[in-house]
């Protein structure tokens, strides 16, 4: 069975345009997780009448869930306990445990107001402890509690999942409310859904349409499993959502996307290309230098997203200069007059360099036209070169033309990196008098 | 006159929570510039019946103006213009010259369908020239034209403007549909704002809140401009917005946050500190080298975001590991034994060495801790040390305790530096003896 549910993020100035909401997409995802059907996702300002007309619209659309975000901070306008507590029927009372709860909480973060007494603070934060009457409160994680609030008897409509605004917050609360009784209550009933991550990476997504239809020819039934596309910092994500009966249809088409994307497809599991590549460098025992122009340190920037990536990245060398390349990364000045910055001769020599500049087990140089300016008709704008190189000989580089603005062509080109390197550490190598013709 | 207008964004693939809508915010940042008043943005599925729900939820509220997005390409699930066509109480037509326009705009791109033939190509596009009678065509940017939909003669309702989903397409339309005469019929009479923006750096969000209150004792009129706070990337912006008659209220406001915060207030033209460094850097004819451990590239990076970076960026070194802060930037091996990677002292070796080696006027140093680990009782995770150094002796060394996870701390990190640079390049210099005192 389905169960369709709705979001109702509120928030004045996420209608200012200047501050995007980041809860609705992480909600959402929860949802499509669970199988809760999303009707919509709403925004509003933190107006009260706004706030009662977006949940009765969620209610003549006949949604048995909604959850909001935001609106439950000590000030006067925020204002969605009462406005929830109302729309369900309930009165709003003080829950004493609750009250007592908030004040141990303040209790510690007294220094901030060296001017209240500590019955004045308590009192500035009572209106949290004031909630709809015979909701299901969930602990605070910050000072606001979150509610699971079910219509009052005789009353018809969603149960209403109030979630407090910081996404920290908002997160761990989601996951308390998931385990109530009176959240099992509103979705009971509903088919539960398995969900799988393809990722791809160097085809363009028209070849996935054909690949969908194929695989529909061959009898992979897309009434029973949900497939979606989507292109993500220049890789294709397919998420499949099926009933658990259904996996041997999602196999059938995994298959398919297998013998036609062999090499493209480089990730069953939903792992990102950066935890293959960090998992690698770290089985492997492998350190790591990068020698980056058009991207500027946003490849090094990447490599070390993640907690104890100084195991393996040593460092890195932003040679956006032509002196830079020569003197501090070490590119013969001959190669950059012959084939230029821009060039498979300077991406591997970047790569080299860097590894060796910087005593490294892998290097991997980065050069090309990030735009605006800057192209010519021989080396257009989003013309760019990557190169890998081990300390055993193994090399790889590759030209690519990619498309987009400065920022997307920046990011891309770290994304081709990544790949680059990934393929490099899997033991690929190009040949190596034919590494050059074959990127040039 | 207050008009209230909404924002329905379709696709599906925006409720599965793995893509974010980009177009509701920009969209609603057009609406506050226009001085409409934003009633919600609500994202829905690509069904016909959540669409036209949504429609109709506008309606109910009264909104005078409906901006829609996505749903206009040719294939069958693309159903926007027919459902608003609907909604508005009008016949779709085929529109002969838009058609034409469309097969015009294909035409070049013949080569990706080698199989179809013209009448094919222009045959499955058809659809999109298919539009509700007497509505005001926006000629497309892509293949999709935009609409501005009145409602039928008899009818009361919202116009809607229908604009395709990818953003460039949306923003170009969006222009275009403004300039209409049924766009203007729409929102005739509305009161047209001024908008104002103040950036400030270095004091926490709750003294704006003080500030607000001792400028409101003052008797800044708050109901005759409109203030909103937010933090961005660790700085607070404060937008205004008011009717043109009401600029010396502003005036006012502003002479309190001067008064208040002079040393804070880095920017009343809205320009970002970004902005004010490149434009310093350009003119002073100085150029930079960075050399950054816990942000790994990302203050590099961010130097490189803005075209013409080159101009002035010589470089930088990602020195992430001990070895690379020794070897390759040159960082005292003294030093770091004696006060720690992560001290005033390492920053500033980082920022004098990295200028020294990449032969630049200005050096940036950066070192931290970023966590999740790595942190101790003395150095707990978030404090960071930044350094710039000038060829001419001036220096500034700071120390911050930074709050966030790994991510922000990072981000964060370069905000801090970017506003050290902008202080260097202002003139000041911490005293030569007190710089590391004050900042270990």
């Amino acid at each position: 069975m389905s169960v369709r549910g709705a979001i109702v993020v509120t928030g004045t100035e996420l209608l200012g345009g200047r501050v995007s909401d980041r809860n609705g997409p992480w909600l959402a995802a929860r949802f499509f997780e669970l199988g809760i059907d999303l009707a919509h996702v709403t925004i509003v300002g933190d107006r009260p009448d706004d706030m009662l007309a977006a949940l009765e619209w969620c209610s003549s659309l006949g949604v048995s869930l909604v959850v909001t975000s935001g609106g439950l901070g000590p000030t006067a306008d925020d204002l969605t306990a009462s406005v929830v507590g109302g729309f369900a029927g309930r009165a709003m009372v003080l829950d004493v445990a609750l009250e007592e709860r908030i004040a141990e909480i303040l209790r510690p973060m007294r220094s901030r107001w060296p001017h209240l007494t500590e019955e004045e603070i308590r009192a500035s934060n009572r209106k949290q402890a004031v909630v709809p009457e015979g909701a299901t409160v969930l602990a605070p994680v910050g000072t606001a509690p979150g509610l699971v609030v079910p219509p009052a008897e005789g009353l018809v409509g969603p149960t209403v999942v109030v979630l407090p605004g910081p996404p920290r917050e908002l997160q761990a609360l989601w996951h308390a409310a998931v385990e109530t009784e009176t959240f099992a209550r509103a979705v009971a009933g509903r088919t539960t859904y398995e969900q799988r991550m393809l990722r791809l990476y160097g085809l363009p997504e028209s070849q996935i349409a054909q690949t969908l239809r194929l695989a529909d020819e061959r009898g992979v039934d897309f009434g029973r499993i949900e497939v979606t596309t989507c292109l993500r910092r220049g890789e294709i994500e397919i998420v499949t959502r099926f009933e658990a009966g259904d996996a041997a249809i999602y196999e059938a088409f995994v298959a398919v996307v297998r013998e036609r994307h062999g090499e493209e497809l480089f990730s069953e599991d939903g792992s990102l290309v950066d935890d293959q590549v960090a998992g690698m460098l770290v089985e492997q025992g492998f350190s790591l230098a990068v020698a980056e122009s058009c991207t500027g340190g946003l490849l090094a920037g990447r490599l070390t997203e993640r907690p104890g990536s100084s195991a393996y990245l040593r460092g890195g060398i932003v040679a956006y200069s032509d002196a830079v390349k020569e003197e501090l990364v070490g590119v013969g000045h001959d190669v950059l007059v012959e084939h230029g910055a821009v060039s498979a001769q300077t991406a591997l020599a970047l790569a080299e360099r860097a590894r060796e500049r910087l005593s490294a087990d892998v290097g991997v140089g980065v050069t090309g036209i990030a735009g605006p300016g800057g192209g010519s008709a021989e080396k257009p704008v989003g013309l760019v070169f990557v190169a890998a190189s081990g300390r055993d000989g193994r090399r790889l580089v590759r030209r690519a033309q990619l498309p987009g603005n400065r920022a997307e062509v920046r990011d891309r080109t770290t994304t081709l990196a990544m790949h680059l390197l990934r393929r490099l550490l899997l033991g690929e190598s190009d040949a190596a008098a034919e590494g050059d013709t074959a990127a040039a």
